[in-house]
């Protein structure tokens, strides 16, 4: 955990700003400003060309492309597919008298952007001084609509501080971006052309086929008089603007971009599509979708936001969180997921995560439910690829991938593909999860119970028996602590499996009894057989949970305990991160866990274990733990929180909201991190909050860390908008709308209604 | 073991003969039917170019291009070197009447090829039928000279049988042809020319410039009046020949290759080296080259032949393995490794693995002493590779690669390169099993005490203490059983690490006590210190050794005991091979193994053992062993036979000899399975002569197949070649040069000397 801020934003509590313009700085600044509204997300890449370090990210959730890989054992992937980076709709290029701008070139002054919260805006300004000695003051606003999941708008004005001349700009839609990996555009144009004032390009990829269509108009209170510009994998206008010293001038493009990644619809029928949008953005007002904008934005705070009073970083920290989550994920469109890098880079080539349902699902659960739902549809959606995938590595039922943008497996390390097998039990755990504290049981006889079943068949069919133990579990796995590579019953896994064919049992026994007619139809479609209902019992009862009994102590799989002990605190800091400096082997053979595996479950179904057990598996484990994961800190600062370790929860959390405004781990350059600033949500919300939903009501042990005044957050549950908040004075709980419930606050039932109650907070836990 | 001869070729205890030509064969045979002379190989291929299927693989000992691997992470490999098809020496093209002679679509009858083992000859023919009518007898003869090792013959005659004529002949040096993996010729032509009848070619690889110069003289007694014939990396001549209907006329090609792959020339230097060369090779006469090629086989087969009466299939195979195992390999070039398809094909591209020092030393060590030291020096030539890749791996000392070509790991499977250990204990093995065998004590102070001082470092800083169980071992580890992937203190690398300690340490005691001033240098050279020592012993004494105390079998690694079991005889003979058919991650989660692992080093360390633990060993691991390599059922035979499993013991011997003339694993096209038939040779002598080399002196315990009338073998033990033949009337034992030595017969010392000894054949010991 050898993290050292790069202090270098200004603190806002509702803004990120940056001011004067760091080329060495130019990516990470990329990924922070990105804009999003999960159809589609930029990076905050200069948008009017820039010859420097950039990385040139326009994203479309789900859009792919793929490509092969040359191995030939039977079940590792053949070809692996990847979010692709796609149209550059805000591409500009701007000269004066000649000379082109381009900030790696150009001299400017009084560089400064801003990223709002409540605008949903990113704004950047500065002067242009030209070599002539001319200075062009030049404001780029751009906004992805919340609103109109096609709509993106980009407004950018002139004001001449001490000229009078004209501007030259070409606006337009750019398929031509390099792909950073493959080293090539890979787009191929379809079609293009001009009508009704709408440009328009439409393309498709190389591979794919994912085909995507891209128009835009102009808006200017001056006359533009715009002439075409075609060239291959481009359209766009080109116009002169007057300019009047000392006077403003700006123009604003609305652009309507639409995506068809499944061939839906013929190129013709895209096109309309596509051109029928465009026309609707022509008749939009600017002023209006910056409104739109806003609104939404504020709607969003009045639910979600968390408020930190008396530590303004975290406070920008969070919120930050919070509004990049929103951009990437909201529900509005059943069946996307989240990448692990949200659409705001490359790395991990825009592929999704058992992250989702372990990290980010509370968060929408608690704030948006239906966007949870929306979540676990991604699932349902990509089941028949699951089970293809079980077919692949011969087994039966459905396996859901560790790495996908699709539903198929595309992570290329077999070691991770074909050992990982802690994506199902995530999803099984996320219905569990799901239902649990929605009650929404419509969703588990439609879609839930189904996914159950094929999930179970493939943990029936992966795992084995113990020769010499004669107990079930999973034999040449990796646990969600990816130091320990090839396995044999890791705790994790044998644990989630148990809870899996438990919950399975569970919920289509209700069914059954239930809803018995839905019960038969479901077991018609999957051709359920009673006698695999009681194999799973059977396995369930028989799973093996490697522990030492003295200690209470659980080992993390066979043989954990002796596994070469390492004294992390040894190893030279400028050691990390370990994969780029420690051989690949060397990784995997000591008792050093990468990110918690036995403590995560022992977070997930919290309630049923003593505190105890917590104690003793906490402080065997967190020792161990070097947390090259983003994701791990806050486990261990939830769990730390709830062992009354104050200091250490603290100390985990201090990373947590502001890990890439501060850009901690040295790579936020490559893009946010978008699964693990959801995890920072739980670390305060699970953690200091001391929020459990694992139980039979939703539950909170609040502590406040000391160097806050307060801090408040919102849940919604059962249908009620609840408010807590946690001062020094204690806690209040107030349902905000959605008439009343009942919670237990330190382990007593509180009716929570629309007047405040008030609480006091539990002695000795005011926090570091 | 689901194995189908395919019994094609004629049975000649002499010979290797195919009648018809079977295009649907011809890669296997091209396979068979190949020349070698350590320093070049090639296959059978229908030198007159050929549009069917053909591997044209012309290749030379040590000689290698390199392509870059894309991995980022530290300690696996960025690039592999492999084996690269080079000069096609024997290129020649035929027309007659403007139709050019290809087997894919010429008509031919009474087409017959023969590979001699007395002669060291390849001979082909056929009559080609012209689409005229016209009849044509052609043969071609070719040899790889035994005696100089830069020189190839080829000899093509010609016999109209009904018409007279001419045909065309274009022969020549072709770097042209396309590598099958990498998908083009890996070849820069740099030079090409001809002067004094010689016509020569000299090309550089691609990527690592190793170079090849290639010259010929062509002889007849016609006049050939030959045109020069150039065009990029090909440099020919081109001439015709008369045919007079009913007589014979041929045409010799003498060709020389000189090698440079250390760029140890200048490009003058070799094209200077191999002109000279080729102006030796224009004074030969082919009758004597022939003549030489006869004499050298007949003193092979005098110290080296196995005779067997009553089963000439084995017979046969037996010398094509003897004859092949030569031809690959018999140490005239220190330094030369033994490829896993030796010089016949790229499967595993043309790299050596720990098969060299385990399955091919002992045919050399009692064969060709100076043979099996020259084996030796390439691990010495090769130290200073071995000590970067310990390096690499974050490790002090040697770290021997799986799989090298130049002494560099090739092998791009991390989980092999940076799993599997075992080819360093080989070299140690392979030191201590010569040393022992030879008493050649300056080999190992000039040559074999460094190395395993550097060994015995790298498997020092390697391996790790277990923190429960207290005791030395390796965790992250695959053994020789590639069916356990990665496991912890593989016994079989344990125990070879132990001995690889202990030897080191005897060793070097010795030699400080006998040689202290070697000694003293030795340290001075490799900074040995006397803590090491103390570290290395130590290690050796607390080394985990895995087993069962009740039944005395050996764990294979820790868990094993609880691998779920599976019952191989159930697997369908459909999926195998398991490596095409199961998906990659479910080979590795059974009790099922690959190959003998616990069982290898019981051979290795025969007489260590008692005859209770090798049967509880061997009746617990033979029955979970699927020998899906092909080097697995001798060692199984070889322990089968001293248990008195003797139907077994044959069994596992059916396919030994005739692995590759009967495409038992339907892979020869490949190329040879050069190793796996060393490993024949050891099953006849360690196995039926129950010869066992890792006592105090040599010692036999002979057994009779019951379908066998009697066989004989040679060995050199201590300067002496001793005869050895089992018949049913008993042993015979004869020193036939070299005076006379002592040897274990029984377990009882018997003098061996010119005169014939008589032993009778122990009660009960006529095998299967």
């Amino acid at each position: 955990m050898a993290k050292v801020a790069d202090k270098y934003l200004k603190v806002d509590p509702w803004a990120v700003i940056e001011e004067g313009f760091d080329p060495e700085r130019n990516r990470v600044s990329e990924s922070i400003f990105s804009l999003g509204n999960e159809y589609m997300g930029v990076r905050g890449y200069p948008e009017e060309g820039y010859s420097g370090d950039t990385l040139l990210g326009s994203y479309f959730n789900g859009l792919y492309e793929e490509h092969a890989i040359g191995n030939h054992y039977k079940g590792i992937i053949r070809s692996l597919r990847y979010m692709v980076n796609a149209v550059d709709w805000l591409y500009t290029r701007i000269t004066v008298d000649g000379e082109q701008l381009d900030l790696a070139h150009s001299k400017v002054m009084g560089f400064s952007r801003r990223l709002d919260f409540r605008t949903g805006t990113y704004c950047r300004q500065f002067v242009w001084v030209l070599e002539s000695g001319k200075e062009l003051k030049i404001t780029f606003t751009r906004l992805v609509s919340m609103t109109m999941s096609h709509l993106g708008l980009q407004q950018v004005a002139f004001e001449p501080l001490n000229f009078t001349g004209e501007v030259q700009v070409c606006t337009g839609l750019d398929f031509g971006a390099v792909h950073e990996e493959r080293g090539q555009s890979m787009w191929r144009s379809l079609r293009s052309g001009s009508a009704g004032g709408i440009t328009a390009i439409m393309a498709e990829t190389l591979t794919t086929g994912n085909r995507l269509f891209s128009g835009f108009v102009l808006h200017s209170p001056a006359e533009l008089n715009p002439c075409a510009v075609e060239r291959d994998r481009f359209a766009g206008q080109s116009f002169r603007l007057p300019l009047i010293e000392g006077e403003r001038i700006h123009y604003t493009k609305l652009a309507v971009n639409c995506a068809d990644t499944g061939n839906a619809r013929s190129q013709e029928q895209l096109w309309e599509e596509g051109m029928k949008l465009a026309s609707a953005a022509a008749g939009l007002e600017a002023e209006n979708v910056f409104e739109a904008q806003a609104v939404y934005w504020k709607e969003i705070w009045e639910t979600s936001d968390i408020c930190i009073e008396g530590d303004p970083e975290n406070q920008q920290g969070i919120r930050f969180c919070i509004f990049q989550l929103y951009q990437t994920y909201h529900g509005d469109h059943p069946g996307y997921n989240i990448g692990a890098k949200g659409l705001t880079g490359e790395a991990y080539r825009g592929l999704a995560f058992w992250d989702t349902e372990s990290y980010c699902l509370p968060f929408y659960l608690f704030n948006n439910p239906k966007a949870a739902r929306s979540l676990l549809e991604f699932r349902y959606k990509t089941l028949p690829e699951a089970m293809q995938r079980a077919r692949d590595v011969d087994c039966e039922g459905a396996c859901y991938p560790i790495a996908t943008i699709d539903g198929t497996e595309s992570c290329d390390l077999w070691q991770h593909s074909n050992l990982q097998l802690h994506v199902g039990t995530a999803v099984s755990y996320g219905i569990w999860h799901y239902v649990k504290n929605t009650g929404d049981k419509e969703f588990l006889y439609s879609k839930g119970a189904e996914m159950l079943i094929q999930i179970s068949r493939f943990y029936a069919t992966r795992g084995q028996w113990g020769a010499r133990s004669g107990k079930y579990g999973y034999f040449g796995v990796m646990g969600p602590d990816e130091f320990q590579l090839m396995v044999n019953n890791n705790c994790y896994i044998n644990l989630m499996a148990k809870k899996l064919f438990e919950y399975t049992g569970d919920a289509l026994a209700e069914m059954r009894e239930s809803v018995p007619e839905r019960f038969a139809q479901l077991a018609a479609l999957t051709g359920l057989r009673d006698d695999e209902l009681a194999d799973w019992a059977s396995k369930a009862e028989h799973m093996k949970i490697p522990a030492d009994p003295a200690s209470g102590v659980y080992e993390e799989h066979d043989g954990f305990f002796d596994m070469p002990h390492m004294d992390i605190h040894s190893i030279p800091v400028t050691e990390f991160p370990l994969y780029s400096n420690w051989s690949y082997d060397r990784l995997y053979r000591y008792d050093m866990i990468k990110q918690p595996d036995v403590l995560m479950f022992m977070f997930l179904y919290n309630s049923e274990f003593t505190r105890e057990a917590k104690l003793a598996n906490y402080d065997y484990y967190e020792p161990r733990c070097i947390h090259e994961s983003s994701l791990s800190p806050s486990i261990h600062s939830i769990l730390a929180s709830e062992l009354g370790k104050h200091d250490e929860a603290y100390r985990f959390f201090e990373f947590a909201t502001r890990l890439d405004l501060d850009n901690y781990n040295r790579n936020t350059r490559e893009g946010l991190h978008t699964t693990s600033i959801a995890a920072a949500w739980m670390n305060i919300v699970y953690g200091f909050g001391g929020m459990r939903s694992d139980a039979e009501r939703l539950s909170f042990s609040p502590t406040l860390p000391e160097r806050w005044t307060s801090y408040s957050f919102h849940v919604q549950y059962e249908g009620v908008l609840v408010r807590v908040e946690v001062g020094q004075k204690g806690i209040q709980l107030q349902a905000v709308s959605g008439g009343g419930t009942e919670m237990m606050v330190y382990g007593q039932r509180v009716s929570v209604g629309p007047d405040i109650v008030s609480l006091p907070l539990a002695e000795g836990v005011v926090a570091g």
